[in-house]
Order: C-alpha cells, then structure tokens, then sequence
C-alpha cells in the first residue's frame, strides 16, 4: 500500500504522499486518504439505503479496528451512533477489548456502555465451547439475538457491525462452495427492519481490511489486534486464505467478487428467498422475540442455566 | 487412492484389492474398480439424458487420458461412438497425440479420423498465438465451431468430449468469482440440439481426474500425459490450484460444488438465460452456422489466409 514518496504526488492537493492504493490507483496524503475513506463509507450508506441522520443507530463494538473505525466513522459522518460492547467472560481478552473501547468512546465523546453474557444467558465464552464444536457461529447467533432485543429495549432503529469487504467476500465464497442458497438469497449490506428485527447494516463491507487498518492508525485509534482466542475457525480461515490468494493472482477480485455479486447475483437468489428458508421463522413464546425455534436459543440457554 | 493391500477388501467380490476411493469410502479390485467406473459414466449419461443407442456419437479425441477414456468406456457401454483427431499443428505435439489416438483405435478396433486444423482455416495453433494472448479461449472456440460443423455434415447427432469433474469445478469456480452469468446459465453437462447446433455432452463430468487416470492405467491405456505446450493459461491454472487446496482441506469439496451447483443453483440461473445472452446469436451468411458474429469466426480466420 506505501510506495516511495518520490513516486507519488497526492492526487488531490498534490502533497508528496505515502499512501498509495494500487487498487483504485490512487495516491493521497494523510488528510486526504482520510477524507476519501470517510466518503467511501458515506458513499456505501448512501448506495444500500442503509439508514438516516435521524435513525439511532447501536454499534456492535469489540475493541477491534473494524468496529472502532466505523463507530468512528460514522459520528464524524454527523450519524446518531453509540457503541456496545458484549463482554464474553474471556479471562483476559474480554477486560482488554472492553478497555479498548472504553477508552476510545473517553477520547472521542461517544456513548458507550457494557453488557455482560452472564447476565444475559448465564454462561460465558468458555462455558459455550463445552457446548459445541462451532463455538464462532453459536456466538455469532447469541450476538445477533441479543444485539437485536437490546436494540428494541434501547431504542435504536438500527445494529451496526463493522464486517468489512474480506470478510463479506470469504464468507461469500463459503456459501457458493457449499450453495448455501438460504445464505446468498440473504447476503446483502442492509437487512431491513421488520418483524420483531431492528435494521442490520454493515458500512465497511466494500472497505478492504488494508484501508481500514491505513485508516485506523492515521487516526491513532488504538484497537485490538489479538484475534479471538477462541476463533481457532479453520474453515472460515481456509476460504479467507483462498480469497487472500486470488487477490495476490488478481488484484481486485474480492472487491469484484463481493461486488458484482450484489448487482448482479444477489437480486436473483433474492427472489426466492422465501423457497429457500428451510422454515419459517417462529415467535419464542417466552420472550417474543422472533426465532428459529420456541423457545428461542437465547430462553433455551437461560432456562439451562436456572435463570428464568 | 490406494492403501495397503491388508487394509481392504473389495466391497463387490471381498478379494484383497489396491484401490481404496475415500471420497465415495470405497474399496474395490481392479476388475469391480473398472465396473464401478463404467457403471458411473452410464449413470451420468442416463441422469443427464445424454443420449441414446441409436444416436451417433463423435468423440473429439486430443490423445489425452480423458478423451481416450470416454471414448473406450462408451463403445463398452454399446454406444456408436467415432473417434476425431483435430491436428493443430503443433510441431511434435500434435503428431504424438495422433499417433496416441490412432494405436488406440487399432487396438480396440474403433473408428478414427484425423483432420488438420490447416486445411480448414489455413492456419495452425502457433500462427493464432500471434494473434492473441488468449490462444487457449480461442482454441476453444474453433474446435467447438468445427466439431458442430464436422458433426453435422458427418451425420453425427452428438459431439462428446473428455471434460472431467475437475475440469468442471474449476471452470464453475472462474464463472463464480466473475459472476459470468451467461456462462452459468448453460454451465451443464449436456446442451441441447437445435438452432444450427448439435447436442453436446460430458460423459466424464462426475469422474474425477484421479478415478480417470486409474481406469486409463487398469485398462492399459496409452495416453499422451504432456499438457499441450501452448496451455500456459495463468487463469485457469490459478482457479485448478483453488479447487484442490480446498479439495484437500474440506475432501469431497469439488464434487459438491459442482454437483449442487447443478442440482441447486444451474436452474435458478438458467431461467434468465436469454436475458444474460449478450445479444442474440446469427446465422453467417458464408457457412450458414450459428455464430456470435457474421461472417463467423471461421469463415473470417479462413478469408485472413485466403483460404475462400
């Protein structure tokens, strides 16, 4: 992404630079590489309809670079957006990515507060691996569930997380590998609001894990880099690796990928989106949140552990 | 494939056996192996509507395993099928690939022809490498164009070739990555007569490169193993190398996505196939064959050398 400042001239103000993007072709100064991003993320809200300076919207915040800079992004945006963070009850990792944040919304002025899974479910990260061989995708469903109901409570018309484009684009290829038609019929940047959900949207998602990283660290935004120790997912590895390995062959596919999937494929999985839903979604008779099963996994996981 | 011989026995005739096949978890001697295999084939043909006894079949042979092998297990299967040599001057190459298809058909006492890419477009394949830089697509394009024609004025109803799973997962893997929807829209092992075409069909699409190579090598079958040495295709090669790191990781990988490609996602793309068409195909008014331009691609290379 650096090449020598002798190359390269900002393509703006015409400043000697060191940020060249091969991708776009483009090279820019500091302040400049920052504006364009801030644009590209406003850019992308704009394009998904994503939502409206009037919307309060909840920021799903892990103490990473991805959700930090969009929480970032979208208050100098001029966007209603407060953070959250779900503390796991990893030893450790969980008080750090909390400090992370919490020291980030002191910095900034932003709204910040902590929940806790114990208090929610009764269990912790740990318990949860004891459960299950997929431990990521039971926690990716607890966070979405709870993110969701705390959404409602809360008052926000919108859960923001800060997926990026090589996430989107290898979790893109996994269900293509496996036609999961269920997934693509629903892979799109804003899932809209609606019985008993908020709105979901991920801004960063054509913001590529180098840009964002770039524009953390111009920004001084001190995140996380330790990955979770319990993401030891070596599916979703193995398919972010063949990504990595197309784009080093072909610079731009995973944009083009992910990209041209929504214009053009997305629409036509989308049609039948009904037909590939393997049932439909029940109302959990405890606590009325829309579900997979009654009870839903957040009431089966609470009754399991004496709360309710 | 193969295990120690004290590990298995044939699951047909329980005789100790050498071939053990993971992905299918089954093990055979080499007699049941080639049964099994024949057995696979005439399954792909019946499920695909392929074709019938009384259909005359050409087989477009390049001297390879796959060719070969298609050819020799159709004629056991009791179907017409007649071998066609497309020499395309390549010095060396295009002879022992010849001479390949040529014993082949004395020892199993089969029909053979040899026509020369010389005489119908007055060109060889290192004079068209001077003309583009992807001499492998437009390879393509001409042996396609001249099997349809070859076919009909011959009286044949089918041309086959040798494609096999691995040929077919990748080149799916390419069309994904692009979203190349006109091309995912007629992606199947067998396309329909009609309109100035022949029916097409890939026998082979289910059959492993590995299962092929061993039926070829149980069967004494002297194939060319050199890859044409004109085939630096970059592209393809790269999306091959995809398929079989995840093949490894994830075994099984590359017959799923191809089979649910076909079984899943083909037919939901293949409802908007004229849409994806670029524009419509026409009739050269030279040739009187279907072609995307007129005069076609043929008749054009021909009128180049001065050849009509």
């Amino acid at each position: 992404m650096k090449k020598s400042q002798k190359t390269y001239r900002c393509k703006v103000c015409r400043q000697p630079t060191a940020i060249y993007l091969r991708e776009h072709r483009l090279a820019l100064c500091k302040d400049d590489y920052i504006a364009w991003f801030e644009r590209q993320v406003a850019r992308t809200i704009r394009q998904f309809k994503m939502f409206g300076p009037r919307d309060r919207i909840l920021v799903g915040v892990s103490g990473g670079k991805d959700s930090l800079t969009v929480w970032l992004v979208l208050n100098r945006l001029g966007y209603q957006a407060d953070g959250v963070f779900l503390d796991l009850g990893i030893p450790d990792f969980s008080e750090l990515s909390y400090l992370k944040g919490r020291d980030f919304a002191a910095i900034h002025g932003l709204k910040f507060q902590r929940l806790f899974l114990k208090d929610l479910i009764g269990l912790v990260l740990p318990d949860l691996e004891k459960k299950t061989r997929k431990v990521c995708s039971l926690c990716g469903s607890i966070k979405r569930a709870l993110f969701n109901k705390l959404a409602k409570e809360m008052g926000y018309q919108v859960v923001v997380t800060g997926h990026n484009l090589d996430d989107e684009a290898s979790s893109l290829l996994s269900n293509v590998i496996n036609w999961s038609l269920k997934y693509l019929a629903r892979k799109y940047p804003v899932l809209p609001e609606g019985a008993g959900f908020v709105r979901k949207a991920k801004p960063l998602c054509r913001s590529s894990v180098r840009e964002i990283r770039l524009y953390a660290e111009l920004n001084d935004i001190d995140f996380l880099a330790d990955p979770c120790p319990f993401s030891e997912n070596a599916t979703r590895l193995t398919y972010a690796e063949e990504m990595d390995r197309l784009e080093e062959v072909f610079p731009g596919t995973k944009r083009r990928f992910y990209l041209e999937y929504l214009r053009k494929a997305y629409p036509i999985f989308h049609r039948d989106v009904d037909h590939f839903m393997e049932r439909p979604l029940v109302t959990c008779s405890r606590c009325q949140e829309p579900a997979v099963n009654d009870p839903c996994l957040i009431c089966r996981l609470r009754a399991e552990a004496g709360l309710s």
